[in-house]
């Protein structure tokens, strides 16, 4: 391959008329009149117009749409309505032939389903629909990072191939690991909690594994989970900094990523803040006003979840959940001990994350594992790091693919996953 | 937990002399001298010394070393060598006791071997020279990611469980999906050849799995890679791409992170750029002419990568490869159809990267595995993919925990991965 690309599409402007430049891009629209031919060339960055005249069409006879060209060629302005510059060509390389017909439309014209889509993902990713999301969430975890980053959260890499069932136990996939059995890790609760000792502020943004044979538009088997934990801190704020990723997500995109939102079709709309904080009990109230057959200590429901979420569109914090329905390592509240300092995060009826104040006390966290049923033999490496200083801790785990929903306005996680993985989906 | 901190240790300054702060952190030290105790104070940002008087001392009977306190009191100047400021305490809050003795020493004047301190790693984490690898850990991350984002990639994330063994098959670890045999994948290799074909240029960071038997100082079971694939770009472009980005982590933070620099005890020096580019054939020359016995062909031995590593000490590219020690998806040179364009990126004996043009003919690569003894039947989901327009495209993946090794000048990625796993450790 001799050909070099000097420009992406995007970057012609006024200063390139009249210059060579050399492009390279997929054929997304042929059009011949007469001794000419007008295509229509798309690359990651935008579309131009390359006009063909005289021999270089030989090179043109039997090109499917789609397939990978590159032009050398001439800058021209163009009274082609689409574009804003056109190419006239002097040399062309066809680089790959792509076969007609595709197995799906990549213009997007012809709709196909999520699985057919799935079944065909690099093709899919040639409808500029499905680019634009993942660029939009290339931009999402950019600016997580860079805001952590300034709130001296340090990135921390935990291990997805575990020893011990950790938090229970219930839907971890296992795996031979030279002759013991080994977990793939659900997310990396006890590991970040343990680094609050040394690095105060870590996070994490890496795929996490759950078995769970769920049929739904919000479950994965594998999915991307942004976690925090923060030494000295409160559920209150590990809320506000969760509060404020969240916000900083959505400003910067919708400020930054105008084009994506064209192309999907959606505006995204900068939420209220401060977001509305609930109690579990005020809940309860509301679920009893309407009718619902609830008490304190009941789990919420899918169909309590739709009532509240109608009642709280957009983003909203559930608090103070009881501490019989919290994981073992959630603290009880100083003045009502049934009740937690935990939180979720909720879109809706969507639940986008989970969050709490940790116990660091040794003692009670063996209390609280035995009230749970759990053996704290099981969890001796984790008990152990609460003999050396282990400092009050709160964090949260958020995840990703389910906040890119509410980012596009869609209620399937799979458009947002590249290749997304459940009970029956393991391939492509 | 009423206590706010409302600074970090590294934030006072004389602007902060007179005022009343609220620090939190551990107790590095503690001596009484009559009726006074003086405290080394240590948080994530540095220590401070905290003079206790009267009946605050109360609160400090019997409190061990790395125990975990909360300190309201005033700053001011201090005449005491090895801190900037001191704190006059007010309040003292005991917010958990560590154990005496511990299990390993956090000041590090006591040398713990590796295995040790792997074992207790949250506690090793307070040893300043740990803490340290895992924030130029941090930095070098960031760096990456914000040069790869300037050169136009877009961060994917693909799936680690896979349903076919892709690549060979050799060394994967298996799993039970719902029923079916599903792998952990070893690199992001097809899914990003894959992503070329919608956006062009990707990149991801994100750990991968290989179940080989190995007991060295450079291999684990899980490991963090660092992966481009570039669309339109030749084996030359993505090797300028990786020696800048290497250049570019060495040049971050040996300015950046000096105070880390101090804490490891290893002063950073930016390599010479260019890098070295050998051929593999001048390679087997060097190795004749000392003497060794090996051909044009012959893979290159651990033994014989000492000798080239002596020669050429630092960074190098090896390039050139024999097309029959690469994978089926490496391309041949036009000029010598023997030879592959190929390299890896070398660090003296290291092998850090390993990269280069990638076959985008379907039919070629079909032939190539079947050259392999690999079935194309099994390539099936991926094969296609080059039917829909696939472009010319490079790349390579590099072992950030290696990349590491170098930058801190030590030889077992066990010191710069959090939880390492291999062959003997599953734990914690």
């Amino acid at each position: 391959m001799v050909f070099v690309k000097t420009h992406d599409i995007s970057e012609l402007n006024s200063g390139t008329i009249g210059k060579e430049v050399v492009l390279g891009g997929w054929v997304e629209d042929l059009r011949k009149l007469g001794k000419m031919t007008f295509i229509t060339l798309r690359d990651v960055s935008g579309i131009s117009q390359i006009i063909v005249k005289g021999e270089l069409n030989d090179n043109l006879e039997e090109l499917n749409r789609q397939s990978v060209i590159s032009v050398r060629g001439i800058v021209q302005e163009t009274k082609a309505r689409d574009f804003d510059f056109e190419i006239k060509a002097e040399e062309i390389d066809v680089l790959a032939k792509a076969i007609h017909p595709l197995p799906v439309d990549p213009i997007g014209r012809l709709e196909s389903n999520i699985d057919t889509r799935l079944n065909h993902r690099a093709l899919d990713m040639r409808n500029q629909k499905t680019a634009s999301i993942f660029k939009l969430r290339h931009h999402v975890l950019e600016i997580l990072r860079k805001t952590l980053a300034e709130k001296k959260f340090i990135e921390i890499t935990t291990p997805k191939i575990i020893g011990s069932a950790s938090e229970g136990g219930a839907n971890l996939f296992s795996l031979d690991y030279f002759g013991k059995t080994a977990y793939l890790a659900q997310s990396p609760q006890l590991y970040k909690e343990q680094m609050t000792i040394g690095l105060e502020r870590v996070y994490e943004i890496s795929n996490f594994y759950r078995a769970e044979n769920s049929h739904t538009g919000r479950h994965l088997s594998e999915f991307t989970s942004i976690d925090i934990e923060a030494a000295f801190m409160d559920y209150n704020d590990v809320m506000n900094i969760l509060e404020s990723l969240v916000m900083g997500v959505y400003k910067f995109v919708s400020v930054n990523c105008k084009k994506e939102q064209e192309n999907i079709g959606h505006t995204i709309e900068i939420p209220k803040s401060p977001f509305e904080r609930i109690t579990y009990t005020q809940v309860i109230e509301e679920l009893k006003k309407v009718g619902e057959k609830v008490e304190f200590g009941d789990d919420l429901l899918d169909s309590h979840l739709r009532i509240i979420g109608k009642n709280h569109p957009g983003f909203y914090f559930l608090t103070d959940w009881p501490m019989k329905l919290k994981p073992f390592y959630i603290r009880e509240k100083d003045e009502d001990s049934k009740l937690s300092r935990s939180f979720d995060l909720q879109y809706g009826y969507l639940e986008l994350s989970s969050g709490g104040t940790r116990l660091h006390n040794p003692e009670t966290l063996k209390s609280r594992l035995k009230e749970q049923g759990l053996d704290p033999a099981q969890f001796a490496d984790h008990l152990q790091t609460f003999d050396w200083g282990m400092p009050p801790h709160s964090g949260w785990g958020m995840g990703l693919d389910r906040l890119m929903t509410t980012l596009i306005g869609i209620d399937n996680v799979r458009e947002v996953v590249l290749y997304p993985r459940d009970p029956d989906r393991l391939s492509p």
